[in-house]
């Protein structure tokens, strides 16, 4: 992309979700007004950046990977990197941050901007275009809801990954399926379409081939990628699916509902107007079955202001966008705007 | 123990559940008659050998180091053996044990029986002294009910892991009561007496670094080490740690019935007798909150023939005396008897 851009200053958008990670180089745009659609000068894709689930060692090498190759692809230098924001799943606590600036710290000099927040920050930025007010719900593999107030208080719910009850997650409802199928393979629970289909979409020919399966591979997203069969099974009319779905939705609408209330963002009367972004594969699919409707319509029902946002940017995108927000911030701050 | 132990021959049994392997060495004895106690003649203790925990390579070693050191402890020569019978957590389908006969045969000579059983298959013969008919429930780290007919007929429930629900488990009961305390801490539960007394015992100061806590080892049984302190939670009143361990008993209780039921062990009235051989440390607890008991109950509520038993003598001696119990039929059917 030339020698012009190597003049120009950018920032770097990371987004490291359960399955994937991904970064955009953006130029240093004004906050105050995007061009429409949003220049991004490179791109990148890497595995899973989360080292709750592939360790520290891995989610090091791949984000510094990840921003290597995004600068590459934007044919501009390390030089020119103004400021980085990451949104990291498996970001819970300062010490997280802390842990993640520390092998930032290294790859960038001294003045160049490192913010890192959780994913789920990324995601509400990339619906409200770097603004942090309202609340956001992830639902792919994992699930996690977050708010923020404008006066920069936040909560979250969910998010403590499958072993800590992320039931409305795509690993939450695939794995629901999978006990569904074990129950009634055993006799302890009723008969239901799960049990063929996803055996049939696994190439497994009985459900205790399900157990070795499992733990072949440990991964999350392996067990998340059974959600389309569950989805056209409820849809197909079979009952338990149709359950694990109800649940879901409910699940999802409570972590929201959570954050939304402690944060009382929809003000005393619970009427007041607020953002409500939606992200992630489960709440995206156009099926018959629409777990993103019902959610929204379970939401609306307690809270009418609720505005629902389906973002159309990637929340690599909302985390460069949040850099911006950031960095206007702290310019307004020591008085040079 | 001296040359005369040389002369004579022996049988191994192992127990290889979730947490340890242990395995005892013990004379070749007629099945008809058992003297009382059982002579053991050495015992040892390793740790987790169920492959799909640790992987392969690990089970393998820690089940060839078990042996080898019971043989020492008796101080027996590897040539003294007759039989070994192994009752393995994560043996759950014929390639299982096709694949630990694979690893076991090299170690032992041709003539040596090799019997590989899941484990819940040993717990029943402690029970039984090596006869295999009624069911056996097993919860402990793990959770599983196995059963058998006195004409052959096996069928199992549950024990497929934590992944796959094994929701009246150590680890189920514990993982339920995480779930909460990270429920009442986002606004998504009830407020719980759990949430003290689980940071308090973990040396956590906010539910928060549970996340980390939780994936910083994915061991088990870590997790299920919890259970005390619910129990005692319960019994201290609280009503979400007393709904957590109603729902153990109604699982645990339900796999038994399950079994029961697709064997027809009751006969066809539902009244006949039948054993019930209950074994692992979230049954056997002598708590004023008693989970063994609570299952108990349910159970004769729906099955007044059946007669529970908790075994005098561990699970490895139960594998031992389940070697004895094959080589007795096998002679038997080649007409040695």
């Amino acid at each position: 992309m030339g020698s012009e851009s190597d003049e120009r200053e950018v920032i770097l958008g990371v987004d490291g979700g359960t399955t994937s990670t991904v970064c955009v180089c953006m130029p240093l745009l004004p906050f105050s007004e995007f061009p429409d659609p949003l220049p991004v000068l490179g791109r990148s894709v890497a595995g899973c950046s989360n080292f709750n689930s592939v360790g520290e060692d891995v989610a090091r090498e791949t984000l510094e990977k990840v921003m290597a190759e995004a600068l590459l692809d934007a044919g501009v230098k390390r030089s020119a990197v103004k400021a980085v924001c990451l949104g990291l799943s498996g970001v819970n606590h300062p010490t997280d941050q802390e842990k993640i600036l520390g092998w930032l710290r290294s790859a960038f000099p001294s003045h160049v901007k490192l913010y890192i927040q959780n994913d789920a920050v990324a995601a509400l930025a990339s619906g409200t275009m770097g603004k942090l007010h309202g609340c956001v719900l992830i639902a792919g593999t994992g699930s996690i809801s977050y708010g923020f107030t404008e006066d920069g208080r936040e909560a979250r719910a969910a998010g403590a990954g499958p072993v800590l009850g992320d039931w409305g997650s795509g690993y939450g409802i695939a794995a629901q399926a999978l006990i569904a199928v074990m129950r009634a393979h055993d006799g302890r629970g009723p008969q239901t379409m799960l049990s063929s289909c996803i055996l049939q979409s696994l190439g497994l020919s009985s459900p205790d081939e399900l157990i070795g399966w499992t733990y072949a591979d440990p991964s999350w997203a392996r067990i998340a990628a059974l959600v389309p069969v569950v989805v056209s099974c409820a849809e197909d009319g079979d009952q338990i699916a149709d359950e694990i779905l109800h649940n879901a939705v409910q699940e999802l609408a409570i972590s929201v509902k959570a954050v939304v209330q402690r944060l009382r963002l929809a003000g005393e009367d619970g009427k007041g107007s607020f953002p409500v972004v939606m992200v992630g594969g489960v709440l995206g699919a156009n099926n018959k079955w629409n777990i993103g409707n019902e959610v929204t319509n379970s939401i609306l029902k307690t809270y009418p202001g609720a505005c629902v946002i389906r973002p159309k940017v990637e929340p690599a995108v909302g985390a460069a966008l949040l850099a911006l927000n950031f960095l206007m911030k702290e310019t307004v701050a020591n008085g040079h705007s």
